[in-house]
């Protein structure tokens, strides 16, 4: 298992870490198989997206803004609840394929963490198996 | 494969099966590795999340508000269209990664179960992979 | 690892790809373990579902309502930036157990492409293990 570690630089952010995946993938020799990947926090997410210029931006907002603005119980900090209900709906873990030494993604497709209480460390677990 | 059995008690419930997951783990000697869990139903999901006291409220609720009260076509029961909504939006299935015997989990990290139409029995099936 | 492809007929839309997902396995002489589905695409989506009637009208609708009509920065066409965060938040890749060589699905669940800016023609890698 590998531990990537990615430093978020704003409260809400989405970072590619495809290329960081692809150097792991690249460093252990995986040429065919899959990786599981699993960020080890409930204020940030997992997923793949597109990253045209803008997008990242839309995104943010746009989940920012689904999460209905109720009297949250959280004892913390409520103005931060909407951050575990996006990272529990887009999830925490990925299963990717990878095809020839690299992430076998679509023309559009990233892989992204998306950073929803930061700036922060986050840590992402990894896992390569080759089949 | 094993299958767990969770017994839910509410309509709406997050059940925190961390350690039901964990116990598996032992009980099938597994150290490293992953583990795939499939909840086998489409009014509940599966994900991580913190489960700091009252979070699993402001989640159930920001769940339910967040699906829009459209006229949905639902043959049964239209009031639970949305939880077959966010049931296939947040998930019911899970790739875990497992270090030294345990699930690989953040420090506020949970496995749970969102029953969204219960109280039923849910069953998740699980599968466990040494890497 | 084997590509499928899925000729999606109408902008939005729930194609149930069950059906080939288990002849692949057939094909492929799978009959305990896993598969890992990647759709490569950033405006369409995999996950389990419910396809009582309607219910994947129910689905799309609530989609599409849920993400709010803010001015979305995206370069190309704003109005389909949805399609990218309902991708973003579902996600593209799914890792589904198999037993005695079919899915192991619950009752209602159904393995399903979500077309959100079609029609096209779409993509799903597949990848088998047996354990």
């Amino acid at each position: 298992m590998q531990r990537l570690t990615i430093q978020t630089i704003k409260p809400r952010e989405v970072v590619d870490i495809t290329d960081l995946v692809n150097q792991e993938i690249k460093n252990n020799n995986l040429v065919n198989g899959f990786c599981i990947l699993q960020a080890k926090h409930t204020t940030a997410a997992l997923t793949t997206a597109d990253l045209d210029p803008g997008t990242d931006l839309d995104m943010l907002d746009a989940y920012e803004a689904m999460v209905p603005k109720l009297h949250f119980r959280h004892p913390h900090d409520p103005k931060h609840a909407w951050s575990h209900i996006i990272s529990s709906m887009i999830g925490t873990t990925l299963n990717l394929l990878v095809k020839d030494g690299v992430l076998d993604l679509g023309k559009w497709q990233r892989v992204v963490l998306i950073e929803l209480d930061g700036p922060r460390d986050r840590e992402v677990d990894a896992l390569w198996l080759s089949v």
